[in-house]
């Protein structure tokens, strides 16, 4: 009976292989109602789960739905993800890099989610890019061009869809085996040879401290093992915005930048190589990321893959009407960013949701951000807005002065994107 | 937000009236999902409840219904609760008695639950009798004969009807803040103005542990009291059948032959006047028990309130085709009963509910059961079996052997039946 699987979970014990696929099959077809299944995470957010519960849920979840089929032919298949951040646009540049070297991409990707920008919604600011495909689309497309970056389907772990919207509303999201298994199963649904994950920490991550990030990356390391994949994660820094841009359109054409070689961040591309590095060495090739960025050809991968997925990569980008410098109210070193707060002003000018059917304005933003360490003057640019709504922009600029500490103190620079390597 | 109220419990923040209030009532109306309310209940099976809390929660569900109104005529208003046994006919007996010396006794009683008999389901066992009066009638009965023993109705806190559902098929039972506040809120809501608990550990009871019920006792007493009410709750000893008897017709013939003075078992008799003279005592009114017993006029109040139930006092009960005797399978003392099992005996006849919508045979149960400390020599009989189905009765049999626990050393007999006061 489901009752007894939440009793046991309630009451401490390890739940069997038998006892978790009967409840996620049975929330899977309704015969575990939402009722059940909301005890149950409760009882999961009190009691944990082991690494082998965990992996057994997440398998549970990845069987609710279908599992991509692959053909032996073609590069070893590997995925990056991202627990989320601002300026985050790694996996744009990434996966035409690697792609470039010869690996196989098919990344399901996700929207926006609370102050963290999505990577569909950047690509929906490019003029005609479809990111609902079928899994026979991205199975094409990763076969033929080598990556492609799109959302989950109705057929991909439904399970995981279905609970993630039943935790949203009982105060379950904060519990890292669900957690885990939420992301694990739609990376896992891939069914790729390989997995790099950048979990975060600081001002701008879901996982705000150190500690947490940690425990959520050796987590999903050690279900990933479990289920037979090649795992490694960067616990990463996400205490400033990365790179130059933040918002949808910004992000896309600082995208298009990098990969002309016409810039070059210092974070976002020491996070960008490091992933890399790692996906690179899962798959026993050779690193040819630097020479494939030079040749262009990365922007090349790049501009396929849009056009496959239906985009036009020479099209203009939307851009916001106004743009504007948020000035610095006095002089000093910035000693800290609140992040989160400046996901939350891409939102207050309506570049991100604050419900699902919000409509976007992909061309509002952020761009050349002060970062941790820089000295500013007063009146000099924190960083500069881009934004269509006058009231919007007002209220967004309150947001980033408060996200700003200037402190009289010399404030040390971030030197190092990744914290530490867990495996 | 209702996510928030689940939220705060799950971080172990006591709750304001307001969130409570907010809460049941949104459960009430269905504007707070199942889901949510089952998420609420674990959170709340982990982090507890302050009695402060657990009494607005009472609060909360009994204003989710109607409450009983009374004229300031009549006797003092007053009712007992029992949390459930075997052979436990005491309130058939007390709230006649009680009634005799003035009191008005408005039962609003239960059904069998799990192993333990329910005294709506006995009183059925009689001709014509009606258990589901409305509130109007309730009044009415209480004020013409003193006494009325009926279901709870619709009006009557219905958001407990539904959370006790939900928590039947989500693990959360046994939830002390729970279980209080289910039992309270349907007593309170009869607006009386004293309250006698009944609160039973051992082997037939709901709460095994002597711990586990003085817990529970002493957490309805706190509530009750802040209740603005007159509480008191005896803790008793349910580890053997109380009386001669287990089994509807058998019980209802039981307390006709007590109120008739042709039978006085001690621990039940025992039970009945320690509860009636708290009763009284809160009344402030003479003790007169013994004399309505030995008068006739506790038997006449009885068949009174039966006929104003539409009951036919004087018609014979239903019986069971067959009797037999279940026989000491070696000699020695009896060490211990296994109540429940008992109880799921008198289930497996026939005369108790394996799911709500069986069908009683009211005839079927036990009678003369040995008791603790009673001495056996093998082939003696452990009890009288009432049977219709040899098929179950030879289950029930097996039941009743494995039940009983004979040893080689002498036990002594269960003196006191009170085993401690609560106030």
């Amino acid at each position: 009976m489901p009752s007894q699987v939440i009793q046991n979970k309630r009451d401490g014990k390890e739940l069997t292989e038998e006892e978790i696929r009967y409840f996620i099959e049975g929330f899977t077809n309704g015969t575990v109602p939402d009722y059940q299944m909301a005890a149950f995470a409760m009882a999961t957010c009190f009691k944990g789960m082991t690494f082998d519960e965990t992996m057994l849920l997440t398998r549970a979840i990845v069987e609710s739905g279908k599992t991509m089929k692959w053909s032996n032919k073609g590069g070893y298949l590997c995925d990056k993800h991202s627990t989320g951040g601002q300026g985050d646009k790694t996996s744009l540049i990434l996966a035409p890099l690697v792609a470039c070297c010869g690996l196989r991409i098919p990344m399901i990707s996700g929207r926006g989610l609370g102050p963290t920008g999505g990577t569909l919604d950047k690509l929906e600011a490019i003029k005609g890019f479809k990111v609902g495909l079928t899994l026979q689309e991205v199975t094409k497309i990763t076969d033929s061009v080598g990556l492609v970056i799109a959302a989950q389907t109705a057929e991909i772990a439904p399970a995981d869809k279905k609970l993630y919207a039943l935790r949203d509303v009982t105060a379950t999201v904060s519990c890292l085996p669900l957690i885990v298994s939420s992301i694990m199963s739609k990376k896992l649904a891939e069914n790729v040879d390989g997995l790099v994950l950048d979990v975060k920490w600081g001002s701008g991550a879901f996982m705000r401290s150190k500690e947490d990030s940690l425990e959520l990356g050796k987590a999903m390391v050690e279900v990933g093992k479990r289920y037979g994949k090649q795992v490694v994660a960067l616990q990463t820094n996400m205490n400033q915005p990365l790179g130059d841009t933040i918002g949808n359109s910004l992000e896309i054409q600082e995208c298009y930048d990098i990969l002309a070689g016409k810039t070059r961040p210092t974070d976002l591309m020491d996070l960008v190589m490091a992933l890399g590095a790692e996906m690179l060495a899962m798959a026993g090739k050779p690193n040819d990321m630097e020479k494939h960025l030079k040749s262009g050809a990365g922007l090349k991968k790049f501009q396929e893959m849009i056009r496959a997925q239906g985009g036009d990569p020479l099209a203009p980008l939307p851009k916001a009407t106004f743009k504007k410098a948020i000035l610095s109210p006095k002089a000093g070193y910035v000693s800290e960013i609140e992040c989160g707060e400046l996901g939350y002003a891409v939102i207050a000018l309506g570049g991100g949701r604050k419900v699902a059917t919000d409509v976007l304005d992909y061309g509002v933003g952020f761009e050349q951000p002060k970062k941790i360490g820089d000295k500013v003057t007063k009146g000099q640019p924190l960083i500069i807005m881009h934004y269509s709504d006058p009231h919007k922009a007002a209220e967004a600029e309150k947001m980033v002065i408060k996200a700003y500490k200037i402190s009289d103190k010399v404030t040390p620079k971030i030197k190092d994107i990744v914290t530490r390597r867990i495996v």
